[in-house]
């Protein structure tokens, strides 16, 4: 099948994949008169005495604007905003079919972070979730912090923390099936309880230091000097959010690749952000070049460009490597030339290969137990938890099913009756 | 039926009154691979090569923004802005029932003009269509004009435009009846076709000052010296749209009151807006106060506040006077009681009275048309066309049926077909 042709048919024949329905039946002039003037007063009236009723008598309650500024196309770079429609439009699909939710698309004919922070702020009355999609980093950290300082609902940038999510499930499954840890790492702040852990989001791990995370408990692989060596490129939002996951869960020797080199203290040209990954990453100080990065490494978790990783590369690997390569539509490396050259298991973004890893395993469920119980601000324990919900939901993990089919529709109510 | 308690019920049972369904199945990979990763780059490509695309492969084709910065919400004054959010979703209920227009409700939070026309430009993108939704004057005439000339999408502030046309055509059609004009009046701007009318919008009348308005032809009730007398009050937005489009048809005996006292030549507290329509009224330069301006009038359009019109104020109407009493829930004059004091026919907003006058009557229809047609700008003209259409509409009107149902979901095919 010639697949674009095949895209571009479809979408013609739908000409538009979201469809908007009334609830209500419009029979008589009695309906139009409760629904609409002189009576729809009443619940008007309710909520300018309330806020709180508006999640009761309006679309608020269940509402997500999905809003792009198009900066972090992955696959298309330089696309620009109307271009993006398609993509946006699908994600509201993603909403409504796997967790119920009404999403609407909203593309951005700015780049600016400052316009774009007071335009969502200007539009968010009406919606009671703000799902920020494909902004490029750091611009992405501005808006996510500045938008959750000022607005009263959630405010999520899946790019980063859904991936990061659906990362550290893998890696959870990946690990069971690679060291037959077939029962969850115990001792994982998921077991012990949401108290063992530093409390966010008022100082998060990054801020306190190294020192105060919760030493491994004994008896889980972390604490055996198992010590997973991770490899982690490049540091925009995806990247950054996934090693700030991860060393919550105890995963402590990641070493971090931009575009130029590893992540270290004898780097003289990082930026902030940079250097607060630093804080958490490369404790022995390792300064290789890229191309050496992925060295003795267990765990490569790239979300950059296609072909990046060779053959020869994932040899340098340690045994039964896992690899987790994202770029999109082509990825990093092809399932089977890595898995020739040694890994154990590959995931990647394509749904025609196994183990795809894709954020609607997670944002569905997340977003509808928020919505349902009214969440303001997602912290980091419930990111813990919806990974570890989404990890323990695969019973039997193996080499290609290390984690659900993005399809499975169960795995959105999995997850929204996991969180606390 | 206390129908305040009626309404908050069945608003509660509903929760929300507009759903988003999705147009697609996603029943395996291939579903997925086709509709979004990795070939949904291929409509993303073709729209980057020509934006006109979007209109073939996304939602922009047949979606309309209802956007509200609440502030002329005529008949509860000081609501706030998530207050507004139940009559906004109505909005958009109306949007798909009567138009299959794909609509969504944003309430702004904030009121200033610079703010929400910058807010509204970077979120056009996604839509085919702006419809801007109780926003007072004089702000109303700036941010439309602004968005009308920086997008290449049409804007349209309903309470404005739809107020107008709807009106046009309960005039035309109140005239028919009073005066036995069963057929259209002949030689009217839409019988003489397009080319006769001032071409909009390059110079309005009210640019060119009236002596470049056609003379009424021969024959027609304008001409017959009928010269029917109009008052208007008062010139917020609804007002100044209605007298713009009134005065096209060769309406040209309007007199309008403001808060105080008739808009004349005398007065010296003419804001600039005043002063453009008191070009286009009051050529005989009546002066009276507020309370005589009814005196000696055929027609009272009244957009302001309850009760103020009383019996003795219709009883010094000409005989058979027509008279739209629009302030809602509780209009200027009940019916029974203008009618009791000599008036003809009376229109209210109100869905329990005959005569219902609604926009619902127009938007659907003036939509449905400009999107099928890519149509960027709405002219004058297309608003004649509109009303004209909406009152012939009516085959035999009558004292109680001036004017379609609202709940007539045949006026928007009807509408849609007759513009040119």
């Amino acid at each position: 099948m010639d697949y674009f042709k095949e895209s571009l048919r479809l979408h013609e024949k739908w000409k538009w994949k979201i469809d908007f329905k009334s609830k209500i039946e419009l029979n008589n002039k009695n309906d139009l008169s409760l629904a609409y003037t002189p009576w729809v007063a009443k619940p008007c009236l309710e909520i300018a005495k309330n806020p709180d009723n508006a999640y009761k008598y309006t679309i608020k309650w269940n509402t997500v604007a999905v809003i792009s500024d198009w900066s972090a196309v992955l696959w298309l770079w330089n696309i620009w905003w109307l271009a993006w429609l398609p993509v946006m439009e699908w994600k509201c699909i993603l909403f409504k079919e796997f967790a119920g939710v009404n999403a609407f698309p909203i593309v951005l004919d700015t780049q600016d972070t400052e316009e774009i922070i007071q335009t969502i702020k200007h539009i968010s009355p009406t919606v009671g979730w703000i799902n920020l999609e494909d902004i490029s980093a750091p611009r992405c950290f501005i808006i996510e912090e500045r938008l959750k300082e000022e607005l009263n609902i959630p405010v999520f940038h899946d790019d980063q923390h859904g991936t990061a999510i659906v990362v550290l499930a893998w890696l959870i499954n990946a690990i069971r099936v690679r060291d037959n840890l077939i029962s969850p790492p115990a001792g994982t702040p998921l077991d012990k309880g949401r108290n063992n852990l530093i409390p966010p989001p008022a100082g998060t791990p990054f801020e306190k230091g190294r020192n105060n995370l919760i030493p491994p408990p004994a008896g889980t692989p972390f604490e055996k000097g198992r010590n997973y060596k991770i490899v982690v490129n490049w540091l925009w939002a995806a990247g950054t959010a996934i090693i700030k996951l991860l060393s919550l869960y105890w995963f402590e020797d990641i070493i971090v690749c931009d575009s130029k080199w590893i992540i270290s203290i004898n780097r003289t040209d990082l930026n902030n952000e940079k250097k607060e990954i630093l804080k958490i990453t490369n404790k022995n100080n390792i300064d290789w070049k890229l191309s050496d990065a992925v060295i003795w490494r267990d765990v490569f978790i790239w979300v950059s460009a296609p072909w990046v990783l060779t053959e020869e590369m994932v040899k340098s690997m340690n045994k039964d490597s896992m690899i987790f390569a994202m770029a999109n539509p082509t990825p990093e490396i092809m399932p089977d030339i890595a898995k020739k050259a040694g890994a154990l298991i590959v995931a990647t973004g394509r749904s025609d290969f196994p183990n795809q890893l894709n954020n609607v395993l997670v944002f569905p469920g997340l977003f509808k137990w928020a919505l349902k119980n009214r969440v303001i601000k997602i912290t980091e324990q419930h990111k813990l938890d919806a990974a570890q919900a989404l990890a323990d939901y695969v019973n039997n993990p193996s080499v290609d099913e290390i984690i659900p089919s993005p399809l499975d529709k169960n795995v959105a109510n999995v997850i929204a009756s996991v969180i606390k």
